[in-house]
């Protein structure tokens, strides 16, 4: 017969083995990872994936020699074309685009001037023509004069509710869903993941932490000066019409040091405005890792490279097939594009 | 008689008894903190420690319409006489001057230039008679022309050896043992802690996460403008002379917005420098914290506020009194000044 006392020794033992397997449970959806369940599963089983899965490995494998401590499992990310689409212009453009259009009403001179003049009458190459200058323009009339508040509230409205011209999906949706899975598999293998892009710092705040899992301190991108007032007696932080940082090409090793302040050990990029970032990942002691998007699926996605103004990528493809960085070749690599499908 | 069945139902059970337990489980090292054990023991039983544990428990109570999402709990910490001591001069600028000294061999020039030759003369006065100039200078040809990764050893190597002048203690040694528990109790209690500080930012990693737990991604300061470059095929992030980001006054609340993109709900801190930083903490909605270090012991550590130079404070206590902000006492409200006891 079992007495009340057995069956508090047997309780109790059987709690302390539970308690003594804790490490293990609370490991187990890290394990379920990278074991039984594919963390990568819209990545077709190529080398590609192959390199990725043998990094992580590497480096998290208790008792290797090549084992990386938790603190310094710092894994960086370009955002345009590398974690969402940037086709047939950056997304952020089109939200400067359309602010104009919301802005023009309060703003008759605009009718006559340059770029302005052009993009009102829908002429967006036109517009365009003045080059960097008339990009500048438009993204500081849009981008500057409001405090960081409204310039969330801003943002958040349009994200919410803006269409891609092709797709017709939100912009939200454009995001690969084989990135999503590895920024998940990172992660969850002790990764702190950071995006590091020529993007508006504020911008991408706005949907980073709901749509990638990256919080707003973990979000290093381009800024304007700011400046800290008082507004009714409430402090605010004006968005000021001057760059104060310019995180594109060798501005991404510094935006990495100014916000991290430590190398990253794996960097993730798409264009020639990524080779120093993957320069820079590669340059520490130790196992690196350097993953180069290229967008080769004319179909599903788009292919460009070379030539496209846009997401523009040509010394870092040269450098990243010389040193043998990973490559993933779109077409061959992905099994699935977006969360929906394909384009 | 028990039979393996049942053993197996019991222990099945019991195992999902426990499961079922692990949320709390879990939470025991944070519930022991505001418990039975007394997670600010340095702290003595005044107003001062009631408003800091009130001011937690408000915002992490389960179920309280005044509970805060973990990932908005931001607190910013200043570093010098907030988190470590200040006096007679600030740490960092004893580390220049001891670099400065270090330097004189291969700068022959500086017997005959300010603020060199006072400096090198044993004459501290006459060298910071220059005011902020002079100190702009010292800064200058100390913490630039290295890379980082040079900049990062110097420092390391001076922290490890310096000592203060009156307590003969090495630096790290000279923080606030009342700070540090308080550092733990709010991360225990969710909340991610970054410092904030007018001093350099690059100095300040190099010990921040060791001595008081706070990673390099979460330490804000000032700093020099840097260089992406190669030298000898490897890549290196050079420290130009050239001012950066000054993270002091209004600069605070900027430097926040830049790395951390969310308002904090706790700052804390002890000079004129940091009155921005409390403002924009309390400018939000909801529960908010600010709590002024004010240096009242002059036996145990030092006492001073509105006629110093360092640590100057004047108008910030002036705004915490007026606020109702939580102002130390440090000479009633702290049992023990530093983990070895007092100076």
């Amino acid at each position: 017969m079992m007495t009340s006392d057995t069956m508090f020794v047997i309780s109790r033992r059987a709690i302390l083995s539970v308690l003594l397997a804790l490490p293990v449970l609370l490991a187990l959806p890290a394990l379920a990872q990278t074991g039984a369940t594919d963390p990568l599963p819209s990545w077709s089983d190529t080398a590609t994936k192959k390199a990725i899965v043998t990094f992580v490995e590497r480096v998290t494998k208790q008792g290797s020699p090549e084992l990386v401590p938790p603190a310094e499992r710092i894994a960086t990310f370009d955002n345009d074309g590398t974690l969402w689409a940037e086709q047939p212009i950056y997304f952020q453009l089109a939200f400067a685009l359309d602010r104009v259009k919301s802005l023009a009403p309060m703003h008759p001179e605009w009718k006559d001037k340059e770029p302005f003049a052009s993009l009102l009458k829908g002429d967006l190459k036109g517009a365009l023509a003045g080059g960097e200058a008339a990009i500048f323009e438009i993204v500081t009339v849009t981008h500057s004069g409001m405090t960081t508040v409204e310039f969330d509230n801003i943002v958040r409205d349009w994200i919410a509710t803006a269409r891609h011209p092709i797709t017709k999906r939100l912009y939200t949706e454009m995001v690969y869903q084989p990135m999503l899975e590895l920024l998940a598999y990172f992660r969850a293998n002790g990764f702190k993941t950071f995006i590091v892009s020529g993007g508006g710092i504020d911008f991408m705040r706005v949907f980073a932490e709901r749509v990638y899992g990256v919080p707003p301190e973990q979000v290093i991108g381009s800024s304007g000066k700011l400046a800290f007032e008082f507004r009714d007696s409430s402090p605010i932080l004006m968005k000021l019409p001057d760059l104060n940082f310019n995180d594109d090409k060798t501005g991404k090793p510094v935006g990495i040091q100014m916000h991290i302040g430590r190398q990253p050990i794996a960097a993730f990029g798409n264009s020639d405005g990524d080779l120093q970032m993957f320069e820079w990942a590669k340059g520490g002691g130790g196992v690196r890792f350097a993953l180069l998007v290229h967008h080769t699926d004319a179909e599903r996605e788009w292919a460009y490279d070379r030539s496209s103004s846009i997401g523009h990528l040509d010394k870092a493809l040269d450098t990243a097939q010389a040193m043998g960085w990973t490559v993933v070749d779109m077409k061959n690599d992905w099994k699935q594009i977006f969360p929906f499908g394909s384009k």
